[in-house]
């Protein structure tokens, strides 16, 4: 048994294994060969284990983490339960709810730019629907993402007063005010549920889909943070349609990222219909209401956050390093924060990505017309492909860092083929130098234009 | 299946549940009745359906928390293996750990007072191990339990830098020291792992085998924290010898919360044996050493970590708001911060006990013998059992907020016999105000002496 346990200076006995079971308010320990109990049978385990200085236990406990990623659409208009109700999937709770008398409350944390955008919407939902809330507007910008900013949140919801376990705190925003929310939310009574309502794009396929919630601490990207997921995000690509051009690029990045990953049919999709979703911001076409299932900017949403599911679910807690979400974050991180705030996050992806597709081609994993197509496709979605900050200093330091906080393997997410990928431990550093030269001599020059 | 999922202005279809597979460093969605995949399978799941609006997902992903809880002896002892390897419990990581030549570092946050009794022997472990540390000792005292001391250690940490893998932060103290250290390892880089070394009674039975860390904040006990268990608690009794005797009441107390909750045995050997274990401190009596499985000293604190482990194990992150641990804890959070530092932890929970034993004794649950034991044996254990501080306004007031925080229900943990107890929501505010006044009545008197 993995749990026998060998304590220094002491003789060790014989591993014990204690189910729990619950009867009359009280749990007590059962040997696991026991059959005749009576009671409910915990998940969680106690191995014991004595030696002549005293006892050892081993406590083995699983966490079961629900969460609900929700597209929808008019989530501030009056009529729709989602922002109040959505989070609960129980049918008995939700009636227990909405038959209760009791008035709510809710706490919204909001983007400063977005509430001059949209905060008359939150305000009037929530007065409609005869809730006390409370909107706090804050300038949630990567350079304020901060502990600063937590703390603030904190003392204004202790100040207006939740229940802690039935008023989730509401954040509405791009990455920055959904992650410092959620970590607002995570200390707060050692847990407090929150809900994210996206507004970017990026936030929309990416922040909003997985467990992390962090800040910059130290010049260091989310060097603080915790892995408390939502209870639930609503998805509306209403709100798209007010952001900015770049910071519509800039989402897609994380979505060609996915792409280039491990989804070729949503790679071609940007290829070929990329650059009209840009000029579009995911927006309908036409008065006339496009399907949902079938349209270019609900195809490639669903796709997005689809793949990325499938790779952030089964490893909640990034206790797994090998991950294919990490390409496009090995060098990024410390590009980011070099030169903060001139580039967007998914700008620094980009970067990353495109580098990267370049030590892939060296590797020989990609042929010239996939480089080459990789290359285009970002282009066209106005995503920067090189930039001059992105020094090999630069690369060579990221690698190095990587290697120490990934137990000694570079885990390296690298395409093999469009919308394939491996993670490799082997890249030579000298394979590093070259695609790194060869990025500079066919990117630079394109790339040399004033910004 | 209560997956179902309904959206509001949308039809819903059928919930198809997915497993996740996971091949060539790729996780794929499997529908729940496909047979043949090859990959290794995940324990979380995608429900996924979809309405007029969008897509709905639904993740449930469980994380599984381990930790080792080891009593020991000689933990400073420069031979013991403990202090560095005690928390791995996988032999051939253990051998690949000692076999590696790199330096190993170790962070250790430290209670000043701890310190200076303890520090040069910590540092003398560390020097004659060849390990590169850096210790950081703080006033971590409960005035100082606030996010100041985490930001504190975090900067710190960072600055002399660590594995965040593999060498672990350790903090060495008393309750409010593990609690702290305890949330600033929770946060760093969303989750780095800590090791307790309690040196108070209270964080040796109690602090150190649960999953809690936490601050106050806004003058409320620990509003701020997270449920991030250590990877491992090193419990050596020696460091009792030095703390002084009103914190071994204090921590007495906890241990008596176990022993009137559920454990008959342990009340009595409390009875029997407390004032002895007092005024010894838990150290052993004669120069010739006792038994650890049968000395007093071993017997209450064995028995007092597995009943709190019982109850904790199955309830890591207190989802299910019926527990016997809270016994105690209703009243005294208020009162504990009301009069800080007048009242040691401990010590209000003893008042809190007191006091819900009159409750208990108002209700028929216990016999006047039954109350009037009890009571000695608190006070033969120097706990109080009443405070002036203690009003019925304040009661009342904390019965109110309890009721608010645990979804409506009262949820009071109350013994029904000597180490028998049950969860009660039907206490009436007339019997809360009776009980009341037989406690003045009673405890008024005895109490009023000079601290
Ligand atoms: N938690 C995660 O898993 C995760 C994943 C990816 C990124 N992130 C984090 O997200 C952050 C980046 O997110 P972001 O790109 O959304 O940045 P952001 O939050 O700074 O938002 C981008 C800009 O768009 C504005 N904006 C947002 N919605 C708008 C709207 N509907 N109309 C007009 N303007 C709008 C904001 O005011 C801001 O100026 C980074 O800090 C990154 O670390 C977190
Ligand atoms: N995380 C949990 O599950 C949990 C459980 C119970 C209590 N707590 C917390 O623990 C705190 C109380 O713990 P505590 O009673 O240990 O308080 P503490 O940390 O303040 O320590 C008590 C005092 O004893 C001193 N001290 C500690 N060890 C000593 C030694 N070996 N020799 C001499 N002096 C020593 C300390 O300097 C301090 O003055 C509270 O803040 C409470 O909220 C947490
Ligand atoms: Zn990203
Ligand atoms: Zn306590």
């Amino acid at each position: 048994m993995s749990h026998a346990s060998k304590i220094s200076d002491g003789v060790c006995d014989q591993v014990t294994e204690f189910r729990l079971v619950h009867a009359d308010c009280t749990w007590s320990r059962q040997t696991a060969d026991c059959e005749h109990f009576e009671g409910r049978l915990s998940d969680a385990k106690i191995y014991e284990s004595s030696s002549e200085d005293g006892v050892t236990w081993t406590v083995v406990s699983p966490i079961v983490f629900t969460y609900r990623v929700i597209q929808c659409e008019r989530l501030l208009d009056a009529s729709n339960d989602t922002l109040l109700f959505g989070h609960i999937s129980n049918p008995t709770e939700l009636q227990a709810l909405k038959n209760n008398s009791k008035v709510m409350k809710r706490f919204i944390v909001i983007d400063e730019t977005v509430n001059d955008l949209y905060g008359s919407q939150v305000a009037a939902y929530f007065k409609a629907r005869g809730v006390t809330y409370k909107i706090l507007p804050l300038p949630t910008t990567e350079e304020n993402k901060s502990m600063t900013l937590v703390t603030r949140i904190l003392e204004e919801v202790h100040k207006f007063g939740i229940d802690r376990r039935t008023e989730p705190i509401i954040a509405i925003g791009g990455g920055v005010c959904l992650d410092i929310t959620g970590l607002a939310a995570s200390l707060y009574r050692r847990r407090t549920p929150y809900i994210r309502v996206p507004t970017s794009l990026l936030a929309y396929i990416d922040a909003s889909v997985g467990a992390k919630t962090g800040v910059n601490f130290a010049n260091c990207k989310n060097k603080l943070g915790s892995y408390i997921p939502p209870v639930a995000a609503f998805l509306d690509k209403s709100f798209l349609g007010t952001l900015p051009r770049r910071h519509i690029s800039n989402g897609m990045a994380e979505m060609l990222k996915m792409a280039l990953m491990k989804h070729r049919g949503l790679f071609e999709l940007l290829e070929k219909e990329g650059r009209l979703l840009l000029d579009s911001s995911f927006q309908p076409l036409k008065r006339i209401p496009e399907n949902v299932h079938s349209d270019p900017a609900s195809v490639s949403t669903r796709l997005a956050i689809e793949t990325m599911l499938e790779e952030l679910a089964p490893n909640l807690w990034e206790d797994d390093l090998d991950r294919l979400v990490d390409f496009g974050h090995i060098i990024s991180p410390e590009l980011e924060m070099k030169i903060l705030p001139a580039l967007l996050h998914g700008e620094a992806v980009n970067i990353d990505m495109a580098f990267m597709v370049y030590v892939a081609r060296e590797r020989g994993f990609l042929t010239e017309e996939e480089k080459r197509r990789i290359i285009v496709c970002m282009q066209s979605l106005d995503l920067p492909v090189w930039h001059s900050d992105c020094t090999l200093d630069l690369v060579l330091k990221s690698l190095t860092e990587r290697l120490k906080h990934s137990g000694g393997f570079l885990r390296m997410p690298l395409p093999t083929a469009l919308g394939k990928a491996r993670i490799f431990n082997d890249t030579e550093e000298s394979t590093v130098c070259q695609a790194f030269k060869k990025w500079c001599d066919e990117q630079c020059e394109t790339t040399m234009k004033p910004e």
